[in-house]
């Protein structure tokens, strides 16, 4: 089985688009404000969004089953405020839920949090429930940016984050750490900001101890770690500064990358620095990435490519990041799996 | 000849912080601020800063010269305005002169800007000049955001950066892209904010256009790049949604990579990704990592050792990275070089 850890629905019926401009308009006008009842998006439109678009692709390229959330750039926490957010966060999820409904052998969701600037992490526990116990979300998404780009809030080590990780460890489910679009007009989007916060992510990782605080928490760098992989000396090397233990203690019983990296040479950089029992699939198709590359004549964010033809890879590692990883890491996704005699 | 075209002044004697100190400690308190002839360095004082560390390392390492710049995490250009950024350069400048005069085998200098947040990057000119014609600079680091991690300035490709440009054209002397110390608590000095820096320039650069309007221009990206090259799929696929050119075309004929990554795979995957005519020998030495790497019992940022041991470079190559490169993109160095009889 191949189980694609990172995809976004990226490509949901324009009607929710509609919706999410009608509800930023109405910021600081209440009367304006749509109701989230009054999204209507049929089964079919949704059938058909995702049949042209990711489900024919992942038959393309051979993946299985994508773990799905909400397109992450529409995120948005810095829009507007706690309201705002949570609105937007259950009609989002809401959408996920559906596709795996009606795709089950293909799609399970991954939840985005109603995070905003400023406001307790903890506001998030109710969509973060209501995600699990009644959307069967297998992860969510937590963003350590919410102000999108301005990085006004704490280090993932902090405190304030607690009462997240407490739930995801209780529910034994990981959160991948993904910001969504920057409004600083020095961080392009998918070019920058994703990758910086990737970057910054592993850092306050190795700084802090907070593995030692969850020892059960699992968190999934996505984007191939950043720089973090490329930089793995650097990062060996500052954690020895600061007194802490190996990586492979400090962080690597807890965190996990994506293979999300756009071509050969980063894929097997990956997979040569990161122990294969910490690297999962992932293409973040359809995504930020779009495009044919010239010189390969595929697909730069079929990333599946890159894993078959890594030449350092046994049969055994492949099918660890390609499937058992992701049966360890997303717990709940296994016993999904299992009730369907997969 | 082997030309390290990124070490910082990391260990200057002690009355240069002492002085630093006093000044900060003066800021909305003028009557109390020291002046610049106040500060007292004997010039034993720095050859010995100099003998028992960079050059201590560089004779054991193998390396020759060094283009030596003030220390990066002290630049802080978030502190204080304009008068105090420009006082702490031109004393920071003057230290790096001053070992290049000392050590004019094995050192010349960088120089540092008076940047500040918010103000007027032409202002930095007079000490551009001052450096460039007084002092020897064969180089400036220009640092992308003067507010130390709140990114408060425009892109790299913004019009107000251009008389900077217009100068170092004028004067055929590169830029090392670099940022100094981070003053948000999110971002890590040398784990995360100067490699974010690094990612987030490479972008700001394919989202733009600057070398049509700067054809001469040249930009160091230090730290190998930050992620880009890791992610040079994602880099190339991005410029191909933005409809730019070739990354071959629209980036690499101005912009070069130095080689501060600190293990062997990383610069494996350098060298494999970016064209050799882009890559200069740097080791940052003595600076962020300043330990020895338990996996092979060397320093981490002995980078002459990676690239010697990289398979792929032919002897050609070598050359290119360890001194010819330089001598093309610093025309500076290669004259006072060449006036040396080297």
């Amino acid at each position: 089985m191949i189980i694609d850890c990172h995809g976004h629905y990226t490509t949901a019926p324009p009607a929710l688009e509609a919706w999410r401009k009608r509800q930023v308009a109405a910021i600081g006008n209440p009367s304006a404000m749509p109701r989230t009842s009054e999204l209507k998006i049929s089964d079919d439109e949704i059938r058909e969004s995702i049949e042209r678009n990711q489900l024919r692709l992942m038959r393309e390229r051979g993946a299985d089953l994508t773990i799905f959330s909400p397109r992450a750039s529409f995120m948005a926490h810095h829009i507007g405020d706690f309201e705002v957010s949570s609105a937007w966060s259950a009609l989002c999820n809401d959408m996920c839920h559906r596709v795996s409904q009606l795709f089950p052998q293909h799609f399970i969701p991954a939840a985005m949090l109603p995070q905003s600037p400023g406001v307790d992490p903890a506001t998030c526990i109710p969509e973060l429930v209501r995600s699990v116990e009644q959307l069967g979300a297998v992860a969510v998404n937590l963003n350590p940016d919410p102000s999108g780009g301005h990085w006004t809030s704490p280090p993932l080590t902090d405190r304030s984050w607690y009462p997240i990780y407490e739930k995801l460890v209780e529910y034994d489910i990981p959160a991948m750490v993904h910001v969504s679009t920057s409004c600083n007009a020095c961080f392009h989007t998918t070019g920058a900001h994703y990758i910086n916060a990737d970057t910054t992510a592993v850092m306050q990782l190795i700084q802090g101890d907070l593995f030692r605080d969850f020892p059960q928490l699992r968190l999934i760098i996505p984007h191939g770690g950043g720089a973090a992989p490329y930089h793995w000396g650097r990062y060996r090397g500052l954690a020895q500064e600061l007194g802490k233990p190996l990586l492979a203690e400090h962080l690597l019983r807890n965190v996990y990358f994506d293979t999300c990296v756009y071509h050969q040479p980063g894929i097997d950089l990956l997979t040569e620095v990161i122990p294969v029992d910490n690297i999962l699939f992932a293409s973040e198709m359809i995504g930020a990435v779009r495009g044919i590359d010239p010189e390969t004549g595929h697909y730069y964010d079929d990333t599946l490519r890159y894993i078959q033809a890594s030449a350092s890879l046994t049969a055994q590692d492949r099918q660890k990041i390609l499937e058992g990883n992701a049966r360890r890491v997303f717990p709940r996704l296994d016993a999904a799996l299992k009730q369907q005699g997969r």
